[in-house]
């Protein structure tokens, strides 16, 4: 055959071609996120640099900086921010709580605690008061003023470990957190202590936020290690009047400017529709914040560098979103979904991963147009090699819940579920409990479904 | 009502009541795992107290003891031991691997290596030889005995990090350990040098059986951690006439005597049919063994312990087996199965736990009889809740495979898979590696599996 009439046959062959089929697709996507995976180096650098990123820090504003370099060096279409006014909450020096020993003279007891996100101060001296244990909200109204008033309140419900996920037992329990406070200081009761929510049994307090009444009287409040609530528990159960000491210097500040950070590779056929993928970049102060949210932080960003990698050409634009203070305010979603509502952004799905960075197992989808979890199933073949075995139905997480408003499909990657609640807002979250493989089957996963929608539709 | 007339109407609504269906029983199951086990406790105590649990040393003799009184404490109705002759390896003082100067007064450098589980010694002078570095058997027969003779060949494929499961990339690369040394001696090489298997790149070495040509002309054989197989790999780029220098102490032993550990519930219908859970009690010598197979051993222990809890009369006798010397001789396995054929006993279902204590994701399932998983597909709503969502086609594991040969159907269960090659017959395979809940998740997997076939057969 002669060399040009060869050329063009080749080429004719190529060119007519089918597009490689999702098998091949997926199979190239997690195979640039476990061979040339950046996700796990790129999370030692967010940690190791910018620990404690809390709205209102320099050090989040410094990995707003971090984020945007690392961006850029992505080349892609589009690297820009938004700038969000966010609240401005400090710890102070660390806090002390105290269980002061039943005889004058004897030595107190230091019970590890950490002020609850958004807790008022005590006054310079403290508070010392009797505790009263209850197990839950129902328990302190049954109660009433009359027990409560003049009282430190001490919640101490623990998750059930029965219920086979742990964010069922979270959320069976985190009403002490975050509504307890407030409900105490209806009642009368001086300050707040909540039994820290985790399954472990260790010395790690975990911190969080609670919500205060918008009129004032709040009370100051902190969380205990499990052990320290056991402690306690066990020395009102031997004298109901013994009495704790609490000092919290924490301080709410006018709100601070900080940034959602975003990047784009912009869509081939219609680049008016975005699909986004993303993470918040704030974490609590105590905390190097390496599973929340820093590993859905660089997955988010390693989902467009293996688009990148692989020299994919998305039909739509594909948005990287860095989300600020999801902790304590979730201005930088409402920010961001407010824009977009504004602006007239058409978000045809937005997938959310802050849950950790353990061996992806599934995904929860969900939207205001019907069970669209449903149809995603057909893809499960395509993800069983991979070991994402289920579609969901849920509304995303918090992130990515205001758009779910605005008529965008939502989804949210669920890893394995069982460690994440040793190290939530704890100090312990650091860069050795995140597995690399993990992490970046992770990245793999939401690169896989973004193509799937981009290609197919949902 | 008069109160006798009402007791009788109890006693007969009672009877009357259809048993607590499978859902019920599952939850009552994973609930007893999860609030009350007793697995992680007992595999602390059983790393802790007798690690390095090789076959043919004192440990795994004390471990046969510990885990006797523990299926004892249970109050079974049966529990005995089988006597095995194991084989009887050591590896003796700690060996060295060095990577000689290039010129005579420079430094070595020491490469951080283990003897092969059965690699005969070197001379007490140790060998000293130029290496040759391959990539498999097949580069290494390329070679042949001019190139090869004389030489120690170091096989250095690492397991390929592009497939999802490490599974498979053990399977692909394990065949250089287990193959390699005797087939380097056939080309006339002096000794072999193994990367160790594992995705970590880490200076952990992880030990493993090589396999000997039954008729001698063996050389000394050991693996290196990736870190020190990527530089002797650079050193022999750079300089191919590099030399390195072996000394390894290790001896054979004539056979020992050991023990299979055996409990069991006896079946209330058909206590000639036997459903056996199992794992294995030894381990490499330089590890814990807390993962491989520590983990097996207390959720094989801990079905038996759940079904006591919960006043459970199986219809099939329920059988624990803790197999001794799996890792280098499958000599319990083997006069388990033979036992079993010589004295008839009917194995209905035999399922073995020994790939790790992460959280549990399936089964497989396999039988001479046909697609056995196809049948427990139907199982699956029923194990959605706990995450458990595969039934896959199998072959048992490396125990319970001699009674598939016999009709019996087997199983393994599959945990999550990701961090176990971290840890594999390496000194790090530690208590701290395992999570409780993941392990007591698995433990109620295996049960309710059990649970499921002694009422509904598979």
């Amino acid at each position: 055959m002669r060399p040009l009439l060869f050329l063009c046959l080749t080429v004719l062959a190529l060119r007519a071609a089918p597009p490689a089929g999702p098998e091949a697709a997926l199979q190239a996507i997690y195979r640039e996120a476990l061979v040339n995976g950046r996700a796990y180096d790129q999370l030692a650098e967010l940690v190791t640099r910018h620990p404690g990123r809390l709205a209102g820090s320099k050090a989040l504003e410094e990995a707003v900086i971090w984020s945007e370099h690392t961006l850029t060096a992505l080349g892609l279409d589009r690297v820009y921010k938004q700038e969000v006014m966010v609240p401005h909450w400090e710890r102070g020096a660390p806090e002390t709580v105290r269980l002061l020993a039943e005889n004058p003279g004897g030595a107190a007891i230091g019970l590890t605690a950490l002020a609850l996100g958004g807790s008022v101060a005590t006054p310079a001296e403290g508070i010392t008061a009797e505790v009263i244990e209850v197990r839950s909200l129902d328990e302190l109204a049954a109660l009433g003023r009359e027990k409560i008033a003049g009282k430190i309140v001490f919640f101490n419900r623990p998750m059930d470990p029965a219920l086979p996920n742990p964010w069922d037992g979270y959320r069976g329990a985190v009403d002490q957190r975050s509504r307890g406070p407030r409900a105490a200081a209806e009642f009368g009761a001086v300050a707040a202590l909540v039994r820290s929510l985790t399954l472990a049994h260790d010395d790690v307090p975990h911190a969080g936020n609670t919500a205060y009444a918008p009129d004032g009287g709040n009370i100051p409040a902190a969380a205990l290690s499990t052990l320290a609530a056991d402690r306690l528990s066990a020395a009102l159960a031997a004298n109901p009047a013994r009495r704790v000491e609490m000092c919290l210097h924490s301080r709410r500040h006018p709100d601070a400017l900080s940034h959602n950070v975003i990047g784009e590779i912009r869509g081939t056929e219609f680049p008016d529709e975005i699909i986004l993928v993303g993470g918040h970049l704030d974490s609590w102060d105590i905390t190097p914040g390496a599973h929340d949210d820093g590993a859905g932080v660089v997955q988010s960003i390693e989902v467009l560098r293996i688009f990148r990698a692989l020299g994919y050409q998305p039909r739509r634009t594909i948005r990287c979103v860095l989300f600020t203070n999801e902790e304590n305010g979730l201005r930088g979603a409402l920010a961001y979904a407010d824009h977009a509502r504004r602006s007239g952004e058409k978000h045809v799905f937005a997938v959310e991963t802050d849950s950790g960075g353990f061996a992806p197992r599934g995904f929860s989808l969900g939207s205001t147009q019907g069970p669209v979890h449903e149809r995603a199933q057909r893809w499960l073949p395509l993800f069983a090699p991979y070991r994402v075995t289920s579609f969901v139905r849920g509304s995303g997480g918090a992130d990515v819940g205001p758009l779910m408003v605005l008529g965008t499909t939502v989804g949210n990657l669920l890893p394995d579920t069982q460690r994440y609640f040793d190290y939530h807002h704890t100090a312990v979250d650091t860069l050795d409990k995140v597995h690399p493989r993990e992490l970046h089957l992770g990245a793999g996963a939401l690169a896989a479904l973004i193509w799937l929608v981009d290609r197919e539709g949902l």
